[in-house]
């Protein structure tokens, strides 16, 4: 690869009340507001240096606009443009100063359909992360990665694979060998960016880091206290994949979020994904309840990177398995 | 009252495969193994100076024994004797020396039809709080509460209450004013005996304290690890009633334990009991899962204290509460 | 004992800046505001229902007041006057409405010059426990134990023993098995009331409960972010004594309070005291730094119950063991 | 750079006594044995995947054989070699084989005097990290970085930089402008290697990251309950410098290691590397008692990667700052 893709950068969610948006982000998970007008509130996690790692944008609709990866340098925009090219993808420029805090940024529409952007720079702020006196809700530390539903998930993993560089370290098999879902990182953990076999492209979640896991407890805690456990679609738990003791939360418009701790280092050149059967029951769920249906069932649309309508979704390649479904 | 119950002292579980509990307890739930033999395991927590505050015994069949409490001193014991023959309750003295590592006993078979035991002198043994280097798994510090279904609770209570001086803390009454559950103490925290209305008598759990909230998530990772993950019945989630940070486990032979963290100070004189309706869905789960229908259907039978057959149940005098039931 | 003393009630400190206490009390360790004037703070934590723990007033110097106990019945005051007066101890009466929130008081000057209170009613508040999204800082819980310096021990224990009905949990001897300090309860847990041999009669420290170890790191933390390190005394660190997970921490005024976590039920009526030799390192502390001299020299004077002045201090009967002291 | 070193790999240190090595990193700490003989002890960490972090070897004195580093490809071993070549760097090679569990290394010793070794092959074992039933004491994760003294930090870190593609991540100026400490990385995190302006080149410790800041507590508590204690040379307490919530340990021969928790992500393209003055008394302790002495004074000697022979050390360039010394 030409090109360095760092990690997940950002996620830009169009929510219809902005005012709701705000009391779950910010009066209740803690999170930080960097800035915030009548149509926009830029949040962040408490040691970042980013401007922002979720952008809520008001809107008539739910919807998610891009996922966003941060590159090393600003030439790898260029390098990436190349390689989206040479694939024939939908694609397109802001430049520096279109987008508020942001540099430059290209837009793509994958092989997927999944709504994708890449910037290098963002305006830097001050980490708060020895602010412990501002520390508040869930602790949020940075976002950490995305998860999607793709129709077919070789297909999604082979352009991230070969064309940008993600690394796998666990997957799901199905009983003929095929792939039905995966999990990719650029930065050394589990994941950056992982696909599970669905009716899509559809978004299932964006992943925020946790301190420990006493912040996880105290999100339900929170929650709980100001009349929003409804909010808690699932866990507190531990998957088998990714080791992550996790908790899933759907904000007012549905998009889900997930509080995440305790996943491993993933860097090492001779570092052999972990294979997981689609049947194995302790894949998803290494222990805690089983997951509701909306967990399996619901999700936010893209919208088109060159369109702006909502992106048309395709059915699932492999078998639905709910029971045991996935992360 | 002239005579002082201390606390809840310990549970006797009749068990079908002591290998079976002793890897259940020991192994995964790291109890600490005072005595043993081929018939008996005798198990504390890491605090206690009592000989056990859990005895395992052989048996063909899975039933409580007894619900023991401790008394402050041995004349204590007489004077309950007293209380109990006033009522006319069936009741009997084991002495010093028929029960291993235990002074005299008293026991009764109470108004609600519950096996209850009395004593004030079990052998003291070494507390291991210190001893850190022993420490494994769910680090139980001590045992804390018993939680049964009667048919009557008014009629449970008032002899708890009038009768042996258990103050109440917490409560929950249905839409006509009837007493539906209550949480009753000696010891100074939410509860020593708690009642819930249903078919009974029968038990429900004893409660055991953690030592903070990351023992009772490595509680669930523990038994994941060792394939045990099915034991744990619900949760972690957070108890309104109590505060509580909660898990409820099932042993091999499905008796309930709950590990327990986070209640509050609840000794003083004008105290008053909090009141809950039956309806009040944050009641049981302040957040957390829905309980599983086997938390609100399976329970332990009692062995009459007499003639050691299995406790007789009659149907509970309130409605049943299932989606909303107690904790 | 034909009175009931429950718990550590409430202390009152004396304070020159009562804006810099708040800073150190409200800002940063999250201390509940109940109420407040121009020379008062009145504060509890999270889970008290009495309307303040700590009460703060504005004075030229600053001070210990009292010391203050809450008795079960308000007739135990009435018992507890009978039991000073044939003690020939100076004492008086508070009538109900003279101190703001509060039943009618006895203050007395006990046997070592201690400045002390008994209160049975306090207004009673709203439980803040499960409002979590309140809760701040160190996540106070509840007020736990005074400790103190007098210069003879045994007389100061004998008092409160054989008058007052205090349990003895721990104790230090000297290497000629005189009592060189003790730690008393009436709650069940170590302690409500510690002596230490000393130069006194001097308050040293109020000690309030945690609810967790890691709301004592975070003290830490927010107190260093707000540049108020200096004010960590000693710790983190446990005591042997008390097996405590302590800090201690001084206010603007150089009063000492300690954060503690993690002692265990001593309310059995065949629980054995625990002995110390004064010569145990380990009694102190079990690990963590040594530590400061202020630790053992800087103290604060008791008002006198009837004048108003500063209590004499008399020098120490024991020898003063400064290496290891004790907690 | 056209190779790529992933991440700090292992620590090989001489002890005298392997039993007592055991004792402290085995029985105590919790590390994990994957192999061991007379003369060796390979540990590792509960997630890790290499054979081994940490090599003990028996040996007439105390000493550090090599700092190593993991690199990306086999490959990668021989641009390196290119490199210190070209620098006149004393380097060798150990063959497949030659080391147990290894494929080939490269020894050199750099441009401060440090033994440094360079791998991409060591065998790949299970990751224990979810089989929490076997976690003990520290629960210690993986290892994280080296921190040394050397005479001339500039000249140290312009090697590491410039020719090894270490990123800095903070770094400490004295009132001239001079580079007296920083801390460089290749993983992402704060660091895998630092240097300290000091008597040297000699080795100040190993680095080890825990699961969560109770790990760290537990630490202390088991060591003091096996009488231990005294192998706690600083801490708990908190870095300004990285965040971290540090636990320094010396070994029975007197190597150190930290137990670390909660620094931050450095992977950005436009991450600015943090400065702090010397003279920042918050840059070493954010909060926590003052460093003993040992901690600045006492290391441990390199071993020449070609003679075997003890490295000669120089004297530090800039002033050495003891109060506020570094971390």
């Amino acid at each position: 690869m030409d090109f360095d893709i760092t990690r997940t950068g950002r996620a830009i969610f169009h929510v219809t009340d902005l005012e709701a948006s705000r009391r779950f982000y910010v009066d209740a998970l803690g999170f930080v507001v960097t800035e915030e007008d009548d149509n926009h509130l830029y949040l962040r996690g408490y040691e970042e240096q980013g401007h922002h790692s979720l952008l809520l944008k008001k809107a008539d609709k739910a919807a998610v606009e891009v996922m966003s990866y941060k590159v090393y340098n600003d030439s790898d925009l260029d390098m990436i443009e190349k390689a989206v090219i040479k694939k024939g993808l939908p694609h397109k420029w802001l430049e520096k100063g279109e987008q508020h805090a942001m540099g430059r940024a290209l837009r793509v529409q994958d092989v997927s359909g999944l709504s994708l952007e890449f910037f290098a720079n963002m305006d830097r702020v001050e980490s708060l992360l020895q602010r412990y006196d501002l520390h508040r809700g869930s602790k949020v530390q940075r976002i950490d990665h995305f998860n999607v539903l793709v129709p077919d998930v070789q297909k999604a993993y082979d352009f991230y694979n070969d064309e940008l560089g993600f690394r796998p370290s666990e997957y799901t098999e199905d009983e003929n060998g095929k792939l039905w879902a995966i999990w990719t990182h650029r930065k050394g953990n589990v994941h950056d960016q992982a696909f599970m076999n669905g009716n899509g492209p559809r978004f299932h979640h964006v992943g925020f880091w946790l301190p420990d896991p006493l912040a996880l407890i105290n999100t339900c805690d929170v929650l709980a206290s100001m009349g929003m456990a409804d909010s808690i679609e699932r866990g507190p738990g531990r998957h088998g994949l990714s080791n992550a003791f996790f908790l899933y939360l759907r904000d007012p418009d549905g998009h889900r979020v997930e509080f995440y701790f305790g996943d491993y280092f993933t860097g090492d050149g001779d570092f052999e994904p972990k294979r997981w059967s689609v049947h194995d029951k302790t894949r998803q769920t290494f222990w805690g309840h089983e997951a509701p249906d909306s967990w399996f069932d619901e999700t936010s649309p893209y919208l088109h990177v060159i369109t702006g309508e909502e992106v048309k979704t395709e059915k699932a390649k492999l078998t639905l398995y709910k029971p045991d479904f996935t992360m």
